[in-house]
């Protein structure tokens, strides 16, 4: 592994966390946020394009609720644009990726692809090397419930080559 | 309040925990459980109708994935027909509906009922009594996170009365 494929520790929590305590902050009087029940709007929270870094090809990333002290969790949509996917990573309390459309790919680390489609359901181990994303000539949008340990929710390794990719 | 309308602690979540333990038996090897990816896929996951003792008119919850030790909140969708409600009631850790289809109503004890559409997403944090449901003549599904503490993740009250449904 060369210096640039190294593990990189960060995560896109932060940027999202700031986006949806933001839209909060509109509809929610801070003095009624810890006891009441609270209703997010659809179109209050802005997409938000998954980083060249830590993507190849075009996703996006649709915030839906974010990881608190009650349910330490986050949930987000993710789309990807035919052909896309995420790098090779990581998460230190795993993931589960709810299909929601379109037909999809997904790899653990030395085991082959697997096509996922709508209603299936992938479950990520914390600390299982893998990545996913769209199929070559389709897009995929997937929930992805993403649990977090001391504010982290993602490892970043290297990006998924084309030749991994296409390897079927 | 009287004895029938006392809180009554019984959950879900054992049935739905049973009927996803006996579909992951089949498509994943006891040996691989625990450190492999794993693809619970569409169609392997029974439905299950929402119990009389705990909803109004006809509701159904679909199974997406169960807490555990990693993300300790289950996932599950529930659909209400036109004019179905669950009782009133609370969540020792929180839950997090997100509407996926139709209309729906909820309310939190106290205070006048709000409707949710499509992309919404309530936080009903711990120990607040609501309900949720359908509107009268629209039927609505949402995906519920539930947070569950020493295996439990709602207490059951009282039904909501006609006079409380209709009362806008």
């Amino acid at each position: 592994m060369t210096p640039s494929h190294s593990k990189i520790a960060l995560c896109l929590t932060a940027a999202l966390a700031a986006t949806m305590s933001e839209a909060r902050a509109q509809v929610q009087p801070a003095a009624e946020a810890a006891a009441a029940q609270q209703i997010q709007r659809a179109g209050t929270q802005a997409s938000v394009p998954g980083p060249a870094a830590f993507f190849t090809g075009q996703a996006r990333i649709d915030p839906v609720w974010p990881a608190d002290g009650d349910i330490h969790a986050s949930g987000g949509l993710v789309t990807f644009e035919p052909g896309a996917r995420s790098a090779w990573h990581t998460h230190p309390k795993g993931q589960r990726l709810v299909v929601m459309a379109g037909v999809g790919l997904t790899q653990e680390w030395g085991k082959p692809i697997q096509e996922i489609r709508p209603g299936d359901v992938v479950w990520c181990p914390p600390g299982v090397k893998h990545w996913h994303g769209a199929a070559p000539t389709t897009a995929m949008t997937h929930l992805a419930v993403t649990g977090t340990l001391d504010g982290k929710n993602v490892e970043w390794m290297e990006k998924v080559s084309d030749a991994q990719y296409h390897h079927r």
